[in-house]
């Protein structure tokens, strides 16, 4: 190479480094968009292009839509949009896992059928029979009386060697690579991107920030009072099982507005708990992009909609076509669905 | 110039822009720190060496102390510590200037002695008659029943035009410029800074980013429930006087983890109500720096400690005294208080 070109080569890097509001100090993950499709996993169709005119119209200087770096937000519920949340969220199957873990050190637990129904991840007598209040009383066993510190580590090692019991696989695997490959597409289009999850705080963001490449500050959830206080003089803050926000339903508006401050520019949900994030995000006064994920796809991952008991999405489904949202098509508008798919895809080309 | 100096310059141009964590997508505002010395109001003496010393140490690659750009967190107190905190705080002014706004179209409200009192900003009988409860009210009238938009556009307002009642002069004139140059030098550190108060983060946001630059997601406050609800078909939060969450005392460090879910590496305080969060930075793994701003003029702006009212400051010099944290004496160690004395104490050179 000569050393003009060189040259050439090393002003087009660094250019590219340089470019503003680029979040350079969150490596990028697995996903490696190509600068030619940064969304290959997506079949070509009405909603792949829809998302790229959507974000190249918001990037281009010139155009009527653009957005300034700053407030391109872009807010996306986890479970079920960004993962799979079946046969249930993956914050019940970590509290199931953690009963297991606890019940070694306590022999008084043996006589109670709800924490032995929670050893057996017996979820249909956990449903069926002690309902909210024993997932309740089983998150409180598992997620209060604990410093903030210890819960993370027990969270990350949970996701590190747990698997999912339908598929065998780790939960971390469990994830849906068509969003993983959007969330970083947003990243380096300089989008300023959260998640916005029911799930508790603490392990969303153990979860987020390894799963997806997402920093800690910009996690969204439930949360329960913690306490102030001192182990051997060195502060710590305990968990409590005291709720005192849910991030759900109209609370996702309102934890945006108060810790991001502005409405989404972009907005994925999943089920009818997203409908308000959704018409936050529309009401933006620049012109934004609300969806919804919609299982169609039985064969690769669950389908469900209307009837379901987790991810109901009836209300929505009927508001996305009123208001003429994009509705994701995950078998029409996928390709693949799993990371792990990547390579027998590439290989079946 | 000839071409291989152009293309050289160009180069360092974009390597300086080119810096991981550069806060690039907010322009750095008025403290114009100089690269020789990016505290130019601060007087020579420990309290400016031990922070230039600290910060060179954090982001010093190849030294003990290097710490990554994802953790370089720095939270501020503001009342008493990036802004004058007398007569009263600042959202407190804003209140009685706006129940005046409001009185304009409340006639009912002409034989109401409180509201009387605090049209006429009274603060010796607000205090000693109403106290807190009296203060609670004035702030339910002039914070709740109000969309946040609204809200918003309020203290917006009142920024422009209000005035200390002291000194005459624009509140946004009432900021420290050594704090000024101190949030510019992280920022160009590549530190997250963020503001943590107990004041209303909806007030605090508009504040905090039309004062000091510091981006509106950045900002940590009280919070009142907020209730979503559609005006004519557009969705609009509606702020209550429903107090959820104090963010003083323990809550600031709760209020940190839930937010940021990073320890602070740098935290400046002034008061007792700032303890936890500098005990929460100084619990960080990594070396960090805790400090207190010390009131010590009663010439160019207030002395207070111990016996004050507002921004009592007694276990936290103690403290701090105990565990070696730095204390900043405003008297000694700042050249310059307000940015409006810069073109001054550059003339008397």
């Amino acid at each position: 190479m000569k050393r003009s070109k060189r040259i050439r080569a090393f002003l087009i890097t660094l250019f590219l480094l340089a470019s503003p509001g680029y979040p350079a100090t969150h490596e990028a993950r697995s996903a490696q968009p190509s600068a030619a499709d940064p969304l290959p996993s997506w079949n070509e169709g009405a909603a792949k292009t829809t998302i790229i005119r959507f974000v190249q119209s918001v990037v281009d200087k010139k155009g009527p839509n653009y957005v300034s770096p700053e407030s391109r937000i872009a807010t996306f519920d986890n479970d079920g949009t960004l993962c799979v949340e079946r046969p249930t969220y993956f914050q019940v199957e970590f509290t199931l896992n953690r009963i297991k873990v606890l019940a070694e050190k306590h022999p008084d637990w043996q006589g109670d059928k709800l924490i032995q129904a929670a050893i057996k991840q017996d979820l249909a007598t956990l449903r069926g029979k002690y309902r909210v209040k024993g997932l309740g009383k089983l998150m409180a066993l598992t997620h209060s009386g604990i410093t903030t510190d210890e819960f993370e580590l027990a969270v990350r090692n949970w996701i590190k060697t747990a698997k999912h019991p339908t598929t065998g696989r780790l939960y971390r695997e469990m994830i849906f690579q068509p969003m993983l490959e959007l969330i970083r597409y947003l990243q380096e289009s300089h989008f300023n991107v959260y998640v916005v999850s029911v799930a508790g705080i603490d392990f969303m963001r153990v979860w987020a920030e390894e799963a997806y490449g997402i920093p800690r500050e910009n996690i969204l959830g439930s949360r329960t009072k913690l306490k102030y206080d001192k182990i051997n003089g060195r502060p710590v803050l305990m968990k409590s099982s005291d709720i005192i926000f849910v991030n759900d339903g109209d609370g996702k508006p309102a934890a945006i507005h108060q810790m991001i401050g502005r409405k989404p520019l972009l907005s994925f949900g999943n089920s009818d708990g997203d409908i308000e994030m959704l018409e936050w995000c529309d009401a933006n006064e620049h012109k934004s992009l609300a969806a919804y994920i919609h299982h169609t796809d039985a064969q690769r991952e669950w389908a469900y909609d209307r009837g379901s008991r987790i991810g109901t999405l009836s209300k929505g489904l009927d508001e996305a076509r009123e208001k003429g949202w994009l509705v994701v098509d995950m078998k029409k508008d996928w390709k693949i669905i799993f990371p792990f798919q990547k390579a027998k895809a590439a290989a079946g080309r």
